[in-house]
């Protein structure tokens, strides 16, 4: 039987693996509100972030409630590792929803590969609030 | 039970269903040698390439013989639909090998989300042919 | 005389033109502190953010005090343009630096091309104080 | 004086330094026509592979004749550099044109910064051939 691309993407707790991306998002957001979430990867952990071992990059997907198709949000490339540059591997992206669904995020380890972060608790669901303020 | 990304990331047979990377490589490479894998969405079936619905990004990835880890080859970003030029959903990636393993292709499309070839006659094993030519 | 891809490297105030990034970063900071700067699109005069008119992407460059050469921090690609979900042409970056120098933000909008920030306001000088705090 | 970014772009003829992305794309295509462009770095000398020295992206844009805007064609990221498999520095683009204009690459190196080919023989004039086949 063949292995899928799936069957080498990774995933652990992230406060107990140093390469599982930590999502950051607020519990509730209003529909069409522009919030922050930040991922992170080696936020308890740090992972380290030479030339020879780094996080290359990042990912943040999102999955409408009900829906079988993952939206892209943004992926940020990591350039700079232990140079006069270390860029650190945590980024903020900037988004609003419509309605609410879940957060995805994956991770890259140019030595440990492919990790994924599925956790209910950092896939957080965003409630629909259509004109209410937090 | 709360889904994984990876519940999110469908594969079919590319000759029937037009989101799904076929992978095109030779059967053997030497070791070390310099060569293409192609990897393009639609070559059967082709997909629409409009600013509306458009293949975003085609990723290679490389698991070598025994390896648990998946290893990134590259990824392109596919940035015209439809304006004065039209990029193509297709690339060819140029890599050596110093062993076999499997090719893996993702690609993302704007509208119906990510998509994946892990069919074995795409994801062809490449030999270890040290010191031979083809 | 053929022209060079840099004569189509737009630039202008952020203040009164939408597609010029913005870079907030600290004063100063001290040599090895982790830090952020945020990169934004439409930070005075927002910038539709549509499918068919959207900023794609965003980079950070930094460029050491001296040195001839820029070095890439991170590029974050924008996914997601009035969807469910909607990317916001912004982003924040973490990055720890060495020694001073200028920061370098450059950003792309499917319609009206490649756009750079060199203004000197906006590429704040970080000043070398290792081992003091701010 | 304040520098830009793109005082900090390098240029120079790539048979003889090894960081200048080569163009190769036919003379003339017809409109509408795919057809593959080639952009390599260290075509002529070739440029070091490993993780302490490499070239990290390569992009190809294009200038529309008489237009002020550069369009996106795509940009590869090249992630294996001396592990298992090796990414050259080269891709392969496939796209089409509604009418003739003048391509431009530009990559980066993790050492040397940023540097872009601007040289009128790489960047060739397509020329407008609606309906007559090459």
């Amino acid at each position: 039987m063949d292995k899928s691309l799936n069957d080498y993407v990774k995933t652990a707790d992230w406060k107990s693996e140093k390469h599982v991306p930590a999502i950051a998002a607020p519990e509730k957001v209003a529909a069409g509100e522009t919030f922050e979430v930040e991922v992170s990867v080696g936020k308890e952990i740090p992972h380290p972030n030479t030339i020879e071992q780094h996080i290359v990059w990042i990912a943040l997907h999102f999955v409408p409630e009900g829906s079988p198709v993952s939206e892209g949000i943004g992926r940020v490339g990591l350039s700079s590792h232990g140079s006069v540059a270390s860029t650190a591997s945590a980024a903020k992206f900037s988004l609003a929803l419509q309605k609410g669904g879940e957060f995805h995020a994956t991770a890259y380890c140019n030595l440990h590969g492919l990790w994924l972060s599925s956790c209910p608790a950092r896939a957080r669901r965003l409630e629909d609030k259509i004109g209410e303020n937090r």
